[in-house]
Order: structure tokens, then C-alpha cells, then sequence
């Protein structure tokens, strides 16, 4: 095979349209909408959006090709002196209805500029409203056995990499269970073993998160939890809005808003200085929403 | 009377004092609740809060006067060479119960470096979920009216310094209908004067916000407003965590969370691509939103 971006590109579509049907399918209840998109400076996408099922509330499976000039201020934040870029990727976030069922990330994409440099990046990561340590131990048991199938290094190295960018420094506090996270892979210039690696990391989505909807979909809640959901969900808006760099590479470029804001939440909620009380499930979920937890 | 930091901070409690008395007395339902808090690098605040009232969904007085280090991507923003500061202020933010009723944000501040340069800076903007003409352009003339007192040129220049301000740039609108912004008075260091100046803009707030709290508490509205009203409210978490000045300066110089984030709405919502009918009070909305519009 070609490793070209148009091959990549058409890879992550195929791999966009299995992870659509595969939510369909755990969902139970409707069927994903799908957009095409053009943008001014060149490329687009396909926003595909699922509302209101049985377990989803709102999600969407993005993908976009875009190519162009960059602006100055992504150059300097990305060091790069050639400003004729091409990016593609695959961008998850799925808000359930049930706040027992936990929120999700992933994300894979290239990135190539005119004079050759390339680099792969991604990352998958699990926000529970409710946090559970058992949980968040077979999530990352699941995303380890991907890493190793490639490099031994990768999930320890991947797994402090989350830690460290799904932070949300004002709260002192991890956006959830973290996961994995990789940016400017480009070692050794095997691109072909990396992109395998790329889709590697987007197939083991499906399997993780139709398991998560499978078991936690029944699970009974309240107020008091639905409560919290629109709590942590608060947190998810301050993250994306205030640190992720994929937002704000979105924003600066000039991408689809309704597409880049489409990772948050139907509804959100700032409660003034609510505190969990003590020995809570609330309280023992703060507990686990720190970095450099060993949860295999 | 010496017009010093100190002074200047009295004066300020003193205003967060009458302004939370009249927001009670127009609300006529419970009262600010307060929390002292100090800051660990130097200084602190005095936060009250008023929640679940008949008007006031969640509303937020405070009274800052934090002083220490500057970090140095502060320093940098600011272009200023010293270090030492002391920033005193006091900041609102009013989310009504009632779509019927506007969001109203004001904000006064001085701050000082050790090296003895001075500055005050501040605004009040309103932001309707449903705009009409007519509030907008009777909210502009008290503006213009405050404005007049002190400096012909103020209101035009600080009208359209709150249009650049209040600009959410990725949505291509205005957050609400703007009003006044103004920052770096130190012009002719007639600091007296200024400090009249910066006082008598927090002293509109009160005729100001009772006037609509009054004039709108008892207009109907059904489920269709209520979702707009997260709609607009979601906007407004939009601009404050993605572009306000004040709310970067407070996360980024380690302020008090629950103060700085008080501007954040109880619930707010993100509706994949809602899109108002035509001719629809929500479409007009849209079309008010717009930079440039001279109300009076």
C-alpha cells in the first residue's frame, strides 16, 4: 500500500462509518445524521451525530480532512515553520443519557506539512461521572494490550501523557480516569507501523465502549445523580474549552463550530461550591480523579 | 481624602454592600450568602452569592483584593516590567431564573505595580436571551448618561470597546448587546477623577438591573424560551472560559475557583445545531448580536 494522506484519510472514514454502526447496533434506538462540510481555506468533513437514543444522549464521530495555511500562532505553538498543513482524523466524544454510564474521548489523526514532516497523534480517554476503580482497571488493561501489540513502551509512556494533558489545572483535579494520549509520533519514520498502530487505537474503541454501554445502561439512578452528572459535566465544558488543544486548533483555523463544539454536553451545570459529602460515591470519585494512579 | 489602595478597596466593599442590598430588596426573596476567602499568595476576597431567589437563579457580588507576584505570561500580556501587584475589584454576574429577564455582568478594577504606575479598568454589559431594541437602547442612554458626567468621549470610545470585548469570534456574534468597557485609565493620572469615574459606572448597575428585574420578573414564558435561554447561557460559558481577560487572570494567578467561575450559570446546554426559525423572537435575537450597532 501507499502510505499517501488521501489513503489515510480514506482509511479513518472506513474506520468512522464501523464505529458509527457499532453504537447503532449497542444503542438500540435511532440512527447517527450525518453532515458533509467544506471549509473556506480548504478541505472538510463529515460530522456524523447521534441523538437521543436509549443510552447515547448526544455523540458524535467527526471526521475531517482539512489542508490550508496555518496561522501564525498555531506555528509558533507547534514550532513549525512551513504553514501549508494537511490534517485528518477521527474525533469521539459520546455523552450518555444515564449518568452511570461514563463519557467518552478518542481521538486519532495525521498530520503532514508541505516539506514532508509528518507526525501521528491520538488518544483515548474515559471521564465516569461515577468513578470506579474496577472500571477504570479493565479500561486500561484493554487500551495496554493495544500498546503492546506494538511497543512495550507505549502505554506507560501514553498512560503519564493522559495523565498530564486531561488535566484541569484550576480544579487540581484529572478530567477522569485518563486513558492514553500521543502527539508528534513520528520515530523511526515507519510510517506504515504507525498508522497501524493509529488504527489500532481506533479499533479498540468499539469493543471498550459497547462494553461500558452494555453494563452500565441498566443501572438504576436519581436526581442526586443526574445532579452530578450536570456537575461533572461542567468540568468536561471547563476542560475542552479552556486547555484542549484540538478545540483550540478547531477555533484557530476556522473549522466547523458545530462540529469541534459538538464534544459537549446537552446540558451542563455549575452548582456554587457544592461539596460531596464525605464517604459519598461523589467524594470517592474526586478521590480517583488524580494523575499517576497505577490502576493495572 | 488620600487616594490610596486601601481606600480604594473600602470604597469597594462599601459598593458590593449597597448593590447586594438593592438586589435583594428588588428580588424580595432571601439573601447574599457570604464567604471571606484568602489567597495563598497574598491578599483574598469577599464572595456573596445569592441563589434561588424569585429573579435570581444565581448571582454572584465580589469583592477582590488579591496583591504578590505576577506570573510571567501575565507580565508578558500586560507588557509591564514589574511583578509586585495589587488588584482590587469588584466583579458581577446575575443569571436570571427567567429567559424574559437579561444576564447582566459588571465588573470595576484598579491595580497597581510597586514601581507606583496605576491603571483602572472595568464595564457593564448586559446580555438579554430574548434582545430587544428598545432595552438595549434605553440600557446604552444610562450608560452614555454615566459616561456624559465625566468625559464626552468616553461613551463612543467604550461602547466600542465593549463591542470588541464582548465578541465571541468563533460564533461571529457579540455576546449580548454590549455597553461599556474601558481599560489602562490612567490618562493625565487624575486618579481622583477616574476613581469617580470607575465608582459612579458600579453605581449604575443598580438603577440599571432593578429596572429590568422589575419590568420583566412577570412576562410568560414556556419550555421553547427555556431552551434558549440554555442556549444563550451556553454561549455566555463560551466566552468567559474561552476569551474573558478576568477569568484567564483569575485561574492563571491562582484565584479563588468557585469565585472566579461564579459567572458560570447553574445549567446551561449545547443543542447540536439549533438553528431559529425565520422571523422566530430567537432568529431576531440573532440578527442584534452584531458589532457596531449604534442603539442610541
Amino acid at each position: 500500500m501507499s502510505l499517501t494522506k488521501e489513503f489515510i484519510s480514506e482509511q479513518l472514514i472506513s474506520l468512522q462509518g464501523k464505529i458509527c454502526a457499532a453504537l447503532e447496533a449497542e444503542d438500540g434506538k435511532g440512527k447517527f445524521s450525518e453532515e458533509v462540510w467544506e471549509r473556506e481555506g480548504g478541505g472538510g468533513g463529515i460530522t456524523r451525530v447521534f441523538q437521543h437514543g436509549n443510552v447515547i444522549e448526544k455523540g458524535g464521530v467527526n471526521f475531517s480532512a482539512v489542508h490550508g495555511k496555518l496561522p501564525e500562532n498555531i506555528m509558533a505553538a507547534l514550532k513549525i515553520s512551513d504553514n501549508q498543513f494537511y490534517a485528518t482524523g477521527v474525533s469521539i466524544v459520546i455523552h450518555p443519557q444515564s449518568p452511570m454510564v461514563p463519557i467518552i474521548h478518542m481521538n486519532i489523526r495525521y498530520f503532514e506539512l508541505a516539506n514532508g514532516e509528518f507526525w501521528f497523534g491520538g488518544g483515548i480517554d474515559l471521564t465516569p461521572h461515577y468513578a470506579v476503580k474496577e472500571d477504570a482497571q479493565w479500561f486500561h488493561q484493554q487500551l495496554k494490550n493495544t500498546c503492546d501489540r506494538f511497543d512495550k513502551t507505549y502505554y506507560p509512556k501514553f498512560k503519564t501523557w493522559a495523565d498530564d494533558y486531561f488535566f484541569i489545572k484550576h480544579r487540581n483535579e484529572t478530567r477522569g480516569v485518563g486513558g492514553i494520549f500521543f502527539d508528534r509520533l513520528n520515530n523511526g519514520h515507519d510510517k506504515e507501523k504507525l498508522f497501524e498502530f493509529l488504527l489500532a487505537v481506533g479499533e479498540t474503541f468499539i469493543p471498550v465502549y459497547t462494553h461500558f454501554m452494555k453494563v452500565k445502561r441498566n443501572l438504576e439512578y436519581g436526581e442526586a445523580e443526574k445532579k452530578w452528572q450536570f456537575i461533572r459535566r461542567g468540568r468536561y465544558v471547563e476542560f475542552n474549552l479552556v486547555y484542549d488543544k484540538g478545540t483550540k486548533f478547531g477555533l484557530d483555523t476556522d473549522g466547523r463550530i458545530e462540529s469541534i463544539l459538538m464534544s459537549l454536553p446537552e446540558q451542563a451545570g455549575w452548582f456554587y461550591n457544592f461539596i460531596p459529602s464525605p464517604g459519598s460515591a461523589e467524594a470517592e470519585t474526586i478521590k480517583l480523579l488524580q494523575k499517576g494512579i497505577d490502576w493495572i
